[in-house]
C-alpha cells in the first residue's frame, strides 16, 4: 500500500491520518479484518461476559486483571471517589440548566481540574496520576446523573457506595434500584466501549497529554472531540431511525427510500470493521436477553437494513455497528437519549485516562506539520 | 530524510509526528530555516509593524486584508461582540474563584457553547461559523479580565466598545486607560502570536473540528493542549528566571550553574527556529521602545544566556524564543504573570478558530492508528 509520498524534507500523511501509526500502546488493539478487539491481550467480549466493569477498569489502569482481593479493593476505592466535591456540587445545578448533558459534563470536568488543583501530568508521579484518573472516572456518572435530574426538574439522589459504577449510575438516574439484568446489560455495554484504538477522542486526549497538560484538560479535550457528530454523536440517531420507521412492516420501504435519497443510515457501517462489529453482536445478545418489543423490532430493522444496503451498496460490507444495539440496550434500560453519548463517555473516559497515562510515561510532544497552499509569500503589506 | 517505514499495511510516523504533514492550510506558514513566518502570504512581522490586530484578525478569518471601510466595519463588529452573555456573567465570578485563569477561560468557553446553543460545526453554514468564531474570540479578553479582577477581589469594569481588542483588554484589567505605547506593544505581541503552524493546540483544535464538534468544544480542546507546560505554559517561567538571577552581575554565574545542573533555560530554544526566533527579535525592539530597567536587564540576560549556551551546548543554536521577550513585554505592560499564557490564548484563539473553519470546509475525520506492543492476544480470561 502506498500511503505517503515525500515532498522535500516532509512526509505527507494520508487524509485523516488513516492507517498511520502515531503511537505505541499496550492498552489494547482492534483487528478490524478479524472482527476482534482486546484490552491488554484479553478478548474484550470475553471480559464483558465474565468480569465486572471494575475488574476491566483495573486491567486498563494497572495492566493486570485483579485477583479476588484486589478486585474488591479496586471496587471499594473507585466507589469511594464518587461523591462530588462540594464546590462542584454547588455549581452543577446552574451549569446543568444551561446546556445539553455532554456539555455539562465537559464544563464540570473543566471545573473539577481547577477545584482539585490538579497539576500538569508532566509534573506528576505515576501513582498520583493514577489516583486522579480513578477520581475523574468515578465522578463522571455522578455528574451525569445529577445534571440530568436537575434538567428534568427532579430532586437529587444520593450516591450509593455499595453498588458498582453501572448500578450506581442507574440508581442515581432513577432514584430506585434497577433490575439486576438491566444493571448488567449497561455494565456490559460500558465494558465493551472502554477503549477502541486511536479514535478521534482518544487521539485528542493523547495530543493534549503530550503537552503535559493536567488530566482534566486532557479529558475536556477528548469530550470536545467526542461531541462531534462524526464521532460519538450518533447512538441516539440510530434510535431516531427506529422511530421514523415506526412499525416493523414499514422497515424496508423507509430504509430503501432513505438510501436512495443518499441519506446515511445511522448505526450501520464502520471505518475499521468491514464484517460484523463484534460489539454489536454481543450487544444484540444482551438486548435479546432483556427482551421486549423494541428488541424484536430492532432485530427486524437490522436484518432489513443489512439486506437493503447489500443490494443498493454492494461490496461495502455495511453491518450494524456498536451504536445500533448500544442505543437499543440503553433505550431498553430506560436511559434517556440525551444521555446516550454522555453514557458512552462514562466508559470511554477510562480509556482516555489510560491513554494519557501511557502518553505521559513515554512522552514526546505531538506537533505535526501543515503544508501551505495559499498565495506565495511574501506578499507586500499595503498600508492601513 | 528517512522518517517513516512501513510495517505491513501500516505506516509508522516518527515520534510526535515531527515533520509529518497532516493538513493543508492557507492560513499561514513557518519557514524555520529562514526565520520567517507569514499569515496568508503576508510577512507577520510586517503586519505587526503596519496594521491593527483587528485587520490581521480579519485577514485570518476572511482571507484578505481589509480596505479602509471593511477595516472599520470589522473593528466595530468585533467590538460589539465583547459583552458577556448574562448567564455567563452571573456564573463567572464563582467559576473564577475556583482556579487559575486559564482554567477559568476553559470552563467559560465550555459554558458559552452550551449557553449560546452552538450547534456542531458539521451542520453550520460558513457564515454562521464565522460569526461564532468572531464572538468567541471577542469574548476571550472579557472573560480573562473579569475573572482576573474577581480573583484579585477587585470590582468589575465595563467593556469599552470604542477601543481595540488590546486596548479594551488593558482597560478592563486596570480599570484605567493604558498608555498608547503599552496598548500598541500588547497589540503587536498578539498579532505575532495569532498563528504558528500546527503546534499542539492548533492541531488539537483541528482534530476536534474533524469530528464536527461545535466551536466551543474545539476551543476547549485547544485550551487544554495550550495549558500544558511543554506548549503554552512557559512565558511566566522565563520571567521567573529573571527573578532568580536578581541582579545583572549575577547573570552568568546563575545561568552557568543552571545549565550545568541540567536545567532547561526557559525562553530559549525552539523546535522550528534554530537561528533567531523572528518574534523574539521584533518583541525585543518593542520592549526597547517601552524602555525601563527590566528591559535592559532582560537584554543583558539574553546575551549572557546565549553565550553560555553556545559554550556549554555548542551547535544547538539556542536563541531567545518568543516566550522570553513576550514575557518581558507583558511584565513591562503590567500584565500579571498568571495572565501570560491566558493572554497568549487571546490571540491564538483567532488562529484556532480559523483552523477549525478550514478543517470543516475540507473535512475528513482525523483517526490515526496505534501499534499494539503488549502481550500477544488472545490471553485466556481467568474467572472472577
Amino acid at each position: 500500500m502506498r500511503v505517503t509520498h515525500e515532498t522535500g524534507a516532509a512526509v505527507v500523511a494520508p487524509a485523516g491520518l488513516e492507517g498511520v501509526v502515531v503511537a505505541e500502546t499496550e492498552i489494547g488493539d482492534v483487528r478490524g479484518a478479524e472482527g476482534f478487539f482486546h484490552y491488554r491481550g484479553y478478548p474484550a467480549l470475553e471480559l464483558a461476559a465474565a468480569r465486572s466493569l471494575e475488574d476491566v477498569w483495573c486491567l486498563l489502569v494497572d495492566g493486570e486483571l485483579p485477583g479476588r482481593a484486589e478486585s474488591a479493593e479496586f471496587a471499594e476505592r473507585s466507589a469511594a471517589l464518587r461523591d462530588l466535591p462540594p464546590a462542584l456540587a454547588r455549581l452543577l445545578p446552574e451549569v446543568a440548566r444551561r446546556g445539553p448533558t455532554l456539555d455539562v459534563l465537559r464544563s464540570a470536568v473543566s471545573l473539577l481540574g481547577a477545584e482539585l488543583g490538579w497539576r500538569p501530568t508532566h509534573d506528576l508521579a505515576a501513582a498520583e496520576l493514577r489516583e486522579q484518573s480513578l477520581e475523574l472516572c468515578a465522578l463522571v456518572p455522578t455528574v451525569l446523573a445529577s445534571a440530568f435530574r436537575t434538567r428534568q426538574g427532579l430532586g437529587p439522589v444520593e450516591v450509593r457506595h455499595d453498588l458498582g459504577l453501572a448500578g450506581n449510575y442507574l440508581w442515581m438516574l432513577r432514584g430506585a434500584e434497577a433490575p439486576a439484568e438491566e444493571v448488567r446489560a449497561v455494565e456490559q455495554y460500558l465494558i465493551l466501549t472502554l477503549d477502541h484504538g486511536l479514535n478521534a477522542s482518544t487521539f485528542t486526549a493523547r495530543v493534549a497529554g503530550s503537552t503535559g497538560a493536567d488530566l482534566a484538560a486532557c479529558v475536556c479535550a477528548a469530550l470536545g472531540a467526542l461531541s462531534g457528530p462524526l464521532h460519538g454523536g450518533a447512538p441516539s440517531r440510530a434510535l431516531a431511525m427506529l422511530d421514523r420507521i415506526g412499525t416493523p412492516e414499514r422497515t424496508e420501504a423507509v430504509v430503501r427510500e432513505a438510501v436512495l435519497n443518499g441519506e446515511r443510515i445511522m448505526g450501520f457501517g464502520h471505518r475499521v470493521y468491514k464484517g460484523d462489529d463484534p460489539r454489536s453482536l454481543f450487544l444484540r445478545d444482551v438486548a435479546r436477553g432483556l427482551g421486549g418489543d423494541l428488541v424484536g423490532f430492532a432485530e427486524r430493522v437490522e436484518r432489513s437494513v443489512v439486506e437493503v444496503l447489500r443490494e443498493l451498496k454492494p461490496g461495502r460490507g455495511l453491518h450494524a455497528n456498536v451504536e445500533f444495539y448500544a442505543g437499543v440496550v440503553m433505550e431498553r434500560c430506560g436511559i434517556a437519549r440525551e444521555l446516550f453519548t454522555p453514557t458512552f463517555a462514562c466508559s470511554r473516559a477510562i480509556g482516555w485516562t489510560a491513554h494519557v497515562a501511557e502518553q505521559v510515561a513515554h512522552n514526546r510532544l505531538i506537533r505535526p506539520s501543515a503544508r501551505y497552499t495559499g498565495p506565495p509569500a511574501p506578499l507586500p503589506v499595503p498600508a492601513a
